[in-house]
């Protein structure tokens, strides 16, 4: 398997997978490269050659079989794995987080969350009680954390990140509007709905293009 | 202006909004290409060549005025008109939405929420009452609403952006992960956390790399 699959590549991915989801809650056996085409947003050539990276799972006139490709998939994306995740920042973005159903259904499984707040240190979120942040070095070996997620304001994240990197963690997920430095072993995925409106609001002020 | 900025050079221009603003809040007057550079997560090069898309804002070896230079990376990212929106879909995702201080900051005024759950439509929200989804194609007129938000379940997304298209909006902000089929002059911004949290997934697996 090539390592150098682009992240583009990856998200094609995951929406072949939402799109054979659904074909196999509808009872669908095969299904051809145009219909994920479509659901892809792509074209059935690029389909194919997203694919191809991956072995061949396709018959020539036959399509592919949903179940055997969606499992595929599910195994290349690693959503078989379990994640075991610490929050940091137990504020409106970790909540809607925290209680986000597709988030345990990826195989995320927040053990721990923490905070810096006093009035929010000790309080219960489900099973989970909120631990102190200066708690952060300790728990990440001792629950053996692969990710964390950094929903806490700008002018922490960058101290947060580094931390947590120094502390063993595999990969951050951030929620602030900031750009994180950590090496370039440690993938971040940055999901910030600032970013996002700006892009759009600048991509209508042009009035046309993709934002 | 070009019209051929690309979608990452305006992720960077909203990278240095924010160090511009922190910069601000702090009482800094100028600032150096290398301090942007940093907060953007680039470098002092490509600081020059994002800003010489623009014209020229800084005096060689004095570094730019942070005021000046906030205030136009407001206008040229669109930050200083009012969008009006129409939200469609008040389950947690909507409503995680509507109540986030970033958004109406960032001149996003949400006018009419939309749904097609007979329980929801009537409640109120803050000043706004809930509408049945069926009153698309009046609401978008008659309130001059520019952008949808689209929070509703992949199965009802397609429909909902070809109507809310159909009856005169000019941007899509959604939610729903599957890639929505648009006119190209009408901009769509996708927030997909179920496929930033796949991506993270790919490059946990992997161990390794930029997801």
């Amino acid at each position: 398997m090539s390592r150098t699959i682009s992240d583009s590549t990856v998200r094609r991915l995951s929406h072949y997978l939402r799109a054979l989801e659904d074909l196999e809650a509808g009872g669908a056996d095969s299904v051809s490269s145009d219909q994920l085409a479509s659901r892809g947003g792509t074209t059935a050539a690029q389909v194919r050659k997203d694919f191809s990276h991956f072995g061949s799972f396709g018959k020539r006139g036959h399509g592919y079989q949903v179940c055997a490709l969606a499992s595929t998939l599910r195994t290349l994306l690693g959503l078989d794995s379990v994640w075991r995740v610490a929050l940091v920042g137990a504020g409106r973005i970790g909540a809607a987080l925290y209680r986000y159903p597709a988030f345990k259904a990826r195989g995320y499984e927040c053990t721990a969350i923490l905070d810096n707040d006093p009035e929010k240190i000790g309080q219960r979120w489900g099973d989970r009680v909120i631990q102190s942040v200066t708690e952060l070095e300790q728990v990440i070996p001792d629950q053996a954390i692969d990710l964390v997620i950094i929903a806490v304001p700008v002018s922490a994240a960058q101290e947060i990140a580094g931390r947590a990197v120094q502390a063993g963690v595999r990969g951050v997920l951030n929620f602030a509007p900031t750009r994180l430095r950590v090496p370039s072993s440690v993938p971040v995925t940055n999901v910030n709905l600032v970013i996002e409106l700006e892009a759009l609001s600048f991509a209508l002020t042009r009035e046309g293009g993709e934002a």
